[in-house]
This record gives structure tokens, C-alpha cells and sequence, in this order.
């Protein structure tokens, strides 16, 4: 836990005119369920609204960079940008998850490792930034740290059906994957899964789902073959 | 079909700069496939945009209006404002369905009174608006014709469940639907439907699903309880 503001402030080269605004988007409900008594609110009234501003920065990007590209294909690379694994990547780019407030129990059972505890971080910073600067600054933010390296994504997002239809084209054999191992308790589960090409290894990720961890394996993979 | 648009334009109280943007908004895929040769484009990627648009005012609106209503809730209700059927009922209180460009087949077949042709075209409206306008005008628009009679909008989106319940508290009875007639070709039904209370009908609906049919009937029904 990192309590130094004024670095993620540099780090996300925003600073807030209302501190208390910053503070909101880094607080899990697990803190703020422990600390009632004071008045701490949790996040997800403004992971709710950020939810939304990136939706709409990401919808207006795509609608102005790919002048030709249809609906369809613009919804589906826009999933690509806004899903929970991606942007929980986005967030552990700017080390957001060293700055969360999080209750004890969270805390012990690896919370801050958790994609969706990052994710829903990542998307209360965006509201608040919206709250405190206006939908130019929320821009700005969303434009540098979650719609970058748009090609990389969506090959991660569509890893499994990508590395399918490259194998059927080459025609090399039969793709399937194996869980090789399975570690942590039931609630916090860590899968590690080996994408196989017949009986060869070709690529291995690690998830808190099985899907997750395939999906890691297959983008594991298809870098590889690049 | 009305081609009327400044009369469009005095409904909606915004007059566009670019009259393209606005005839983009109207201009239904069939009206599009028929016309291709022209150059003439369909007006998807509009609705993504304006779709967005539209999350974003909604959930901006219940962030400030609503500032102790839990996150849940709010999904909920923006839910109720942004569903399909609300929008198309938006859509034709300013009368947008006559300004609709549909292809040929489309028209024959009752295209114009279609739900999701009308709320498609309401979403590309405002995306249409957020392009010509900016935000400020496209939040204008959504608040004055889709973010107003909330209550109602919400009674509606959940009237199955709130009948259902003031049933149960009342005690007077089993609540049931009952489909009383079906109309119209296999693709393009209209079903109608009782509310029934044990055997006395408590309300009716028309829709073109089951489950539209009798949303309506259970909002009808309550409409009477009031």
C-alpha cells in the first residue's frame, strides 16, 4: 500500500482541485465497510459513472480514427479496450493497484492482485477525474493510459479465436489445452493452462478462471508465432 | 414519411449545422442497402456513438440527481431509461418515426412501428447532435426527451415485479397472463395480452413479443391500482 498521492497524481499527469475526489475512486468497499463510522464511501457510484465516460471516449475514439470501419467490428474492438483484464492492465501500467484502500480480509486474500478490484479502481479514477475536470480531462486520461497499444489488445482479447483459425489455416494439428496446475484456496483459485498443438506445449498462461488462463496461454502462443 | 426537417428541427429544439449529420440519423440500413450506388451510408455507427452518448448523460444525471442512491440502483434505473421500448416511446413523442428513411420492404412489412428501428434512430439522433453540437447540446436533447417522466419510465421497465408484489402484499389473489390473440405474419406478430387475477382481467397489452405484451399488461393493471 502506497499512500504517496502525489506521485500517482504525476504518474497519471493529472492533479485534482479536490483531493477527497481521488481519494473516493481508490476506496474498495471492503474499506470502506470497516471504516462506516467515518463516513468513508466506497467507489462504486463513481466506477459507475467512469464505467460510462470511458465507454463514450472510447466509442467517440474509434468512430473518428476508423472513419470506415463498421458497427459491428467497432463494438467488438471497443470490448476489446474495455474489458476487465485489459483494463486491469491499463491500471498495473500506472501501478494503480499499490494505491488502493482495501479491507483487511481483502487484503489478505491477494484482493489486490484481483482483476476486478484493479478494473473497477481504473474506471473510479476516470469518474472522478470527469467529476473534477471535465469530460476534456477524463479524455485526455482515457487517450494515454486505456486506448494505446489498441492492436496488442485486441489480439489478446480475440487470442483463442485467432490462434484457432491461424492452426486450421496451417493446418498443423489439433489445438486444445490442459490445466497443468492449481494453486490457492476455492475462493481465490490461480489456474496455469498449457495451449497444445497435438501433444506439443506451444504457449502457457496463469488466471483466477480457467478461461482467463486460456486465454493468456493462447495470446502466450500467438506471440510466439509472430 | 415526412421530409419536413426544419419542422424535425423545431421538435427537437436544435437546428444542425450539418443538415448531412441529421439525414444520416434518419437513414435505416434497408433505406441504405437500396440506394448504395448513391453513396448513401445507414445510420449504425451514428447509433454506437450515440449510444454512448446517451450512457453517459444518463448516468451523469442520476450521479448528481440522485447523490445517496447506491450504485445498484442507479444501474437499475438507467437501465429503465435507456431499455429499448422507453426509447422508442421517447422517439414518438417527438414524432421521430415519420422522419425515419426506410427501404421499401421495411415499409410493407410495418418497419415504421417497429421498437427497434424508432430507438435505433433516437440513439443515431443523438449521436448525431454530440457530433454537430458537442456534449453540452447532446445533454440538452437527452434530458429534455429521455430523461423526463422517470417514475413512470421506472414503473414500467419493472411492472411485472411491482404488480407482482402489491398482489402478494394485498392478498387478493393469483396474478397470471394470458395471451387473447395473436395477429400478423409469422416475422412480424403482434401478440395481446390479459393480466389476469385469479379470473378477472386486471389489465391488457399489445406487443410484438410475449413478454412486451405483457409488460404492457401489468403497467396497464397498475396504472388502475393507483
Amino acid at each position: 500500500m502506497n499512500s504517496d498521492y502525489a506521485l500517482l497524481e504525476t504518474k497519471i499527469e493529472y492533479v485534482f482541485k479536490d483531493k477527497d475526489l481521488l481519494l473516493n475512486a481508490l476506496t474498495h468497499t471492503s474499506f470502506a465497510n470497516e471504516h462506516r463510522s467515518k463516513g468513508i464511501k466506497d467507489n462504486e457510484r463513481l466506477e459507475f459513472l467512469g464505467d460510462a465516460v470511458l465507454e463514450l471516449v472510447s466509442s467517440e475514439f474509434l468512430f473518428k480514427t476508423m472513419p470506415d470501419m463498421p458497427e459491428g467490428n467497432m463494438t467488438k474492438l471497443r470490448a476489446s479496450l474495455v474489458c476487465e483484464p485489459t483494463l486491469a492492465n491499463d491500471a498495473r501500467e500506472i501501478g494503480l493497484e499499490e494505491f488502493i484502500y482495501l479491507g483487511k480480509g481483502e487484503e489478505e486474500t491477494g484482493g489486490r492482485k484481483r482483476n476486478s478490484i484493479v478494473s473497477d479502481a481504473f474506471e473510479a479514477l476516470i469518474g472522478s477525474i470527469f467529476l473534477d475536470g471535465g469530460i476534456d480531462n477524463a479524455r485526455d486520461f482515457i487517450i494515454k493510459f486505456a486506448l494505446n497499444d489498441i492492436e496488442n489488445k485486441r489480439l489478446f482479447y480475440d487470442s483463442k479465436t485467432i490462434l484457432q483459425e491461424r492452426i486450421n489455416i496451417a493446418k498443423v494439428g489439433k489445438l486444445s489445452y490442459e490445466i497443468t496446475g492449481e494453486t490457492g484456496p476455492d475462493h481465490n483459485k490461480t489456474y496455469e493452462v498449457a495451449a497444445m498443438l497435438d501433444d506439443k506445449v506451444i504457449g502457457s498462461g496463469m488466471g483466477h478462471t480457467k478461461k482467463a488462463a486460456e486465454q493468456q496461454a493462447a495470446y502466450s502462443a500467438l506471440k510466439k508465432f509472430r
